[in-house]
């Protein structure tokens, strides 16, 4: 292993230290202890990376170095994670993106494009389910009566965990930032699409967009032996033939994906025909075209299976996100540093969500996907390979260097 | 209405008064106060109907007159109900029976086979789980090991509730009675079949028999955003498949019925890919070979869909009980006597277990079904017509006459 992967290694270990849950796995929520210690020592790495550090309004740490020219390059993860998680995910992209800026420092660069480092803040959403705060905030996108509106299982408001934290949450979304040029992440594919097909780096095209909906199905309870299946409307036999039609339907459109992952029946009962199925559907897609042929056949079927065996529906929104296509130009560079370096490489697309979903909305973003052994991710067993890890960093920096040498950006 | 129908209708309501949940249905439960009162107001009607009057060792209660030969022809059904239960589900049974005996002794009957009208004890098996107790003991089925074995919701086992009761559970199942020539039930039909065809009497040719299964499909927990389809392992959409098949199955093959009544998915969460859906079957059919046909359906969709979306599973029977036809010379009885009185009838399937299954095994036995309103049943709702009931009081004197007659039995 090279002295670069040694040190992420190094640096993944003992950031995992800060945990709520130790011996399982991490959990770091926004916030917390935890939170503030792990902050303080990315902080230190940073400072060692001859950064100047900073806290902004909802936790996130900076580590700026000044360039010549308006305009910042920020490069970073998130430093929260879900509840006994792993060490990679968020961790292993800000570690590499503060590997990317030493190797920038000792390479003796001059920024044109100020350089951001970034760890940010709440990005998995696991304490007040909701997430993302960082590049909202920073984009306007969150506010206080937002927080005050979010709270964690004890009750307590974001609004009211961010007083505590030190922070003052009247200032979220307020210092909205308009100097962002562009948003680079480096993050765990977490699946196992990169292992299967034997790459190294996955260049990532486009963030899926992503449909929630809760699908009620109503029928009749009835008794199980007296009541003969044409009379019947049995609710969950009819969920179950949307629910198989939905699956079948995404599995001739890759690389689409549709998820029922919740399924509840009332009343339960083993002698009882299901009087209601309520299931929840989570379809993602590279496409609106593609997003909207699956929301057109569910409902299709809803209403032609609902039909068909006398029950009544209802199918609420939950969520609903278009696809963010990652910047041409980056993707670009990232292809050719992967060339010119021997990288093996792919491109794909991202079925997660991540800060850079919310960058590239506004700003130029893009990602760079690193194998997750095992496809395994939000679990203590999540591991990636150091090594590659190393090889990203790396084409961070370089895609830094270029970024500026090309000055691709206004 | 006539004179006969009011004063069943008087006993429905009078029966009914008797439950541990007034204002919301009946809920009489064997062995508590309840029951204990519906049994003195049971027990007097029947000493109003001129038969001598006793309690067996599970609490039922026996009106007898006394025949010249020996054999006794039983007639009746349950005293106790389910959970919220209504007013007719073995009530009407009961009263309709007394009915019949009052009949019989008003026309001066001399019965050749003793008469014994019977209200069982405990045949839904809502406090213990079990249930069908009184022919279980009756034929020897049900010893005082069993009830030691049996605990309600508070811990209270079945021999200790009826030692309380003031029985003595050491002599269950051992007066085995080698004397019964014969078992008629009245019973409401608790679905939907005769109302829709709109008949007044159904004519029960065969309690289906019963297979239960635990059927428990095992994938893996997958990110949904980050797993394609073609690398998940989704055990709820293998269990929908195979849900969905089983429902289309019965449906092609009446009068048998398939439900899946319960389904429980882990971890039960949005954006988790299921890694275990866990359900149950209840497959009933009035012949061994349809059952054995449903669950060879049911096993090969286990195989060919796990098979082909890389699942494992397990089938686990819970119960299996045998298709009991009842005897075809009372049967036919029944029907002669709707000819002559020109009663609308037709003969049908009971889906449902009931204490003529159990006689039905090891002595003649019959049933009268009548319809219920609406096909609801186990429901404060619950109704059946007195007038329809008047006639199969009606029937059963007459079809007790008719035995007596022709002395069917040895």
């Amino acid at each position: 292993m090279g002295i670069q992967a040694e040190k992420i290694r190094e640096r993944i270990t003992e950031l995992a230290r800060y945990t709520a849950t130790p011996g399982n796995g991490v959990t770091r929520f926004p916030f917390t202890e935890e939170s503030r210690q792990a902050g303080n020592l990315i902080g230190n790495w940073m400072r060692e990376a001859g950064l100047s550090v900073r806290l902004d309004d909802t936790g996130s740490i900076i580590g700026r170095l000044e360039g010549e020219n308006p305009g910042t390059v920020m490069i970073g993860s998130h430093m929260d994670s879900v509840k006994n998680g792993g060490a990679y995910d968020g961790a292993a992209g800000v570690i590499c993106a503060i590997a990317a800026a030493e190797e920038l420092q000792a390479s003796g660069f001059r920024p044109c494009y100020s350089l951001e480092v970034i760890a940010t803040n709440d990005e998995e959403g696991s304490r007040f389910r909701s997430g993302l705060f960082s590049p909202r905030a920073m984009l306007g996108q969150l506010g206080p009566e937002d927080l005050r509106d979010l709270r964690d299982d004890d009750g307590i408001s974001a609004y009211e965990a961010m007083r505590r934290f030190g922070l003052d949450p009247e200032k979220t979304g307020r210092n909205v930032r308009k100097d962002i040029a562009a948003f680079l992440e480096i993050h765990i594919e977490q699946g196992p699409v990169l292992e299967a097909a034997g790459r190294e780096i996955g260049i990532v095209d486009t963030i899926a967009g992503i449909r929630r909906y809760l699908v009620t199905v109503r029928g009749r309870a009835d008794h199980v032996g007296t009541t003969p299946m044409h009379l019947r409307r049995d609710a969950l036999s009819g969920a179950c033939r949307i629910i198989a039609q939905l699956t079948e339907r995404a599995e001739k459109s890759p690389p689409a994906v549709a998820t029922v992952g919740s399924l509840n029946v009332e009343p339960n009962i083993i002698n009882i025909v299901p009087a209601k199925a309520e299931f929840t559907a989570d379809l993602r897609a590279p496409s609106d075209p593609m997003l909207q042929a699956l929301h057109e056949g569910l409902m299709d079927d809803c209403r032609s299976i609902c039909s068909e065996l006398g029950l009544e529906y209802e199918v609420r929104s939950l969520l609903d996100t278009g696809p963010v296509p990652m910047d041409r130009r980056i993707t670009d560079i990232f292809e050719e540093i992967c060339n010119d370096r021997g990288y093996s490489h792919m491109h794909l697309v991202s079925g997660a969500g991540h800060d850079a979903m919310v960058f590239g909305a506004k700003v130029p973003a893009a990602m760079l996907f690193v194998p997750s052994t095992g496809g395994r991710s939000h679990c203590p067993e999540e591991h990636s390979e150091e090594r590659i890890l190393a090889m990203a960093a790396g084409i961070a920096a370089d895609t830094m260097i270029k970024i500026n040498q090309d000055r691709i950006f206004p």
